[in-house]
């Protein structure tokens, strides 16, 4: 195999989830068409991309250049007292696609991980402590994920949180919708019992 | 979400056995970087193989504009009296990796497919065709998949060469290595049988 698609095979299989053997047939595909059509029309959007949009300098989720605060962050509808904490930029699109949050976010960009090496100094705690201090944050609701590392970080956050004069929250666990009981782990099957709620 | 994020997201979807949930994680996760590190190392590499790479002007697969007939075609160590047709460019790859194979090769550019409204004049039929008349071939080796629409091609390859005074032999159906035959299903089975071999 020529270096030139080795490269471009190893490029493909640093994606998240994307195998050698998935990227193997991405690079195959792209350079089976004719004239490289979807290589070139990605090339191009790649490129717009990585012109035109950063990570917001408020809350870190992905917004334009030229839109920064982002749309979440300067739009008055949203309420200004409820922060929504997140682990990555991605977070923010799922939680919007989901609905029933009307908050602003802050995203964290990682969480505490010994394995990654990943420490407080490593994710966006201060800058979420100065947001608390200054904004008027009246609840800060935490939609992390449902692991050990996220909960040690769930823990970290709360006791840097213990002064602040803030109610912390944090997304409830239990049986996912559409889903059975038999389908759930012992574990989130406990908690859902525990966390149970009057009808 | 924002529109070029959206164009992106759309683009990666299109690459084969990419959702769209897949596609969003591409994106954020390129998007995430500092300075965009992975994006653009990722922009630099497709675009060095928008520029350099090409299909084989003899047998299809990749190669280079500067390695044009490819190193295989090019190679007087490989048998040029035995020809292997695949379907498609990646499948010179997975062949080559496998090794046992020392002949040329012929990619058909897809297969016969009612489906997607491919037939004969939309593969590479009228180039083997010429191949087999004006090289010396030998033996035309079929390493087409394994199920009805490349059954099909087979069966159409078989009816266009009958005249063209070569073995046409395609490789074999069976029990892969390493698995078992509890694995099996009924068809590869029935024909692992019927192509039984002497010990």
């Amino acid at each position: 195999m020529n270096e030139i698609l080795k490269s471009l095979i190893s490029a493909f299989a640093k994606l998240p989830a994307i195998g050698h053997r998935s990227a193997e047939r991405m690079a195959v595909h792209l350079l089976s068409q004719k004239s490289h059509s979807h290589l070139r029309q990605l090339i191009a959007i790649m490129s717009e991309s990585d012109d035109k949009l950063v990570l917001c300098a408020q809350c870190s989720a992905i917004t334009e250049k030229t839109q920064n605060p982002c749309r979440i962050c300067a739009d008055e509808n949203r309420l200004g007292n409820i922060l929504c904490v997140v682990e990555n930029p991605g977070d923010v699109i799922l939680m919007e696609a989901a609905g029933g949050f009307n908050g602003k976010y802050h995203v964290l960009m990682g969480r505490l991980s010994p394995s990654k090496k990943s420490g407080p100094e490593n994710i966006r705690v201060g800058e979420l402590l100065k947001r608390v201090a200054t904004e008027k944050v009246e609840e800060v609701l935490l939609a992390l994920n449902m692991d050990v590392e996220s909960d040690a970080t769930v823990a970290y956050l709360r006791e840097r949180l213990a002064g602040a004069g803030v109610r912390l929250t944090r997304i409830a666990t239990g049986v996912p919708v559409g889903s059975g009981i038999s389908y759930a782990d012992p574990l989130t099957l406990e908690r859902a019992v525990s966390a149970r709620r009057e009808l």
